[in-house]
């Protein structure tokens, strides 16, 4: 997606430690145009699909999944990474390791929210290595659900998540691939 | 708001402690064309603000504060709960104390992205003690930023938060106010 790939060009910053920031307008600011934009792109890709439920992970896959559901028309779930007792009765959990925070967490879904008559569509911002995505995967299959496919918004090429997922015959679609990127020069080039 | 009340009494389920479970649409499965609407309100009553930037806080007012924020076109600002490697560089805080989750955290949200010429609307799903929107508050004061009011969807007017906040001088404007409930009948009761 040009657009996606101009704007990290443009506001995106490479840090040490394979860190891309993009808090001006995707995870911490988030620019709703560009979410429109974005919305509408994983609404071309996946708009045949039967779509019926997206999936994200708190915090920053839900403004895009709320955008991006409005072209699709159903209803977006959350899934909360701790137990809150707000959620009684049956979940579906499974656990994600972060590499922002470094510390390991789990997921949880509420049954009612996940059906086996679902075909669900994932949504999050970042793939890198691959672990959160990989616990919405299990949360899906779990529940019995059709898992439709996943739109990332990144994803860094150059780790491992990307293929460990698509391994597991889940279509994953990127509307912006890291090939690579360099801290000090601050370059990132884009796989195409 | 009529449509969010009918809502609330359909779907709303009341358990002990003062707990309104509204996860089936609001924040954990999220109904977006409900939230379509509430977007709209919150226009109808702001739209005439000057409204520049969208301030929530993570994770169940980043859905909302999304799909509002495209009637005002401007961008939304989710306050996070806990230092992440991946925000550094100056930050605004303030402490919340969460009657969910029981507990005490920092909110923090970058000073690049409130700056003293915003105008800044507060979105969140729930008021009750107000902890939450009074530290929303103290980050838009710290700002330097003008604080044009809070749009909340459901407030529970039997709690001390709504009188908190506008004892403060803040416009707070609740789409459902309610007056009380009862966990044994599972009666809902609005203010009107």
């Amino acid at each position: 997606m040009e657009l996606l790939k101009q704007r990290i060009r443009a506001d995106g910053l490479v840090k040490a430690g394979n860190v891309l920031k993009v808090d001006s307008f995707l995870n911490h600011q988030m620019d709703i145009s560009l979410f429109c934009e974005i919305g509408q792109e994983f609404k071309r890709l996946f708009g045949d699909c039967g779509v019926t439920k997206i999936l994200t992970i708190e915090a920053s896959g839900i403004g895009i999944a709320a955008v991006t559901a409005q072209f699709f028309n159903v209803p977006v779930v959350f899934a909360k990474k701790s137990q809150s007792k707000n959620i009684d009765g049956e979940v579906f959990t499974s656990r994600v390791e972060s590499f922002t925070h470094g510390r390991v967490y789990d997921i949880i879904v509420s049954k009612k929210f996940l059906l086996p008559d679902d075909r669900v569509l994932l949504i999050d911002d970042f793939l890198a290595k691959g672990s959160a995505l990989e616990g919405l995967c299990k949360l899906v299959e779990d529940s019995g659900a059709t898992l439709v496919g996943a739109g990332i918004v990144i994803e860094k090429g150059f780790q491992e998540g990307g293929a460990l997922i698509r391994g597991r015959g889940v279509r994953v679609e990127s509307l912006a691939i890291v090939e690579s990127m360099d801290d000090k020069t601050g370059e990132i080039l884009f796989r195409d």
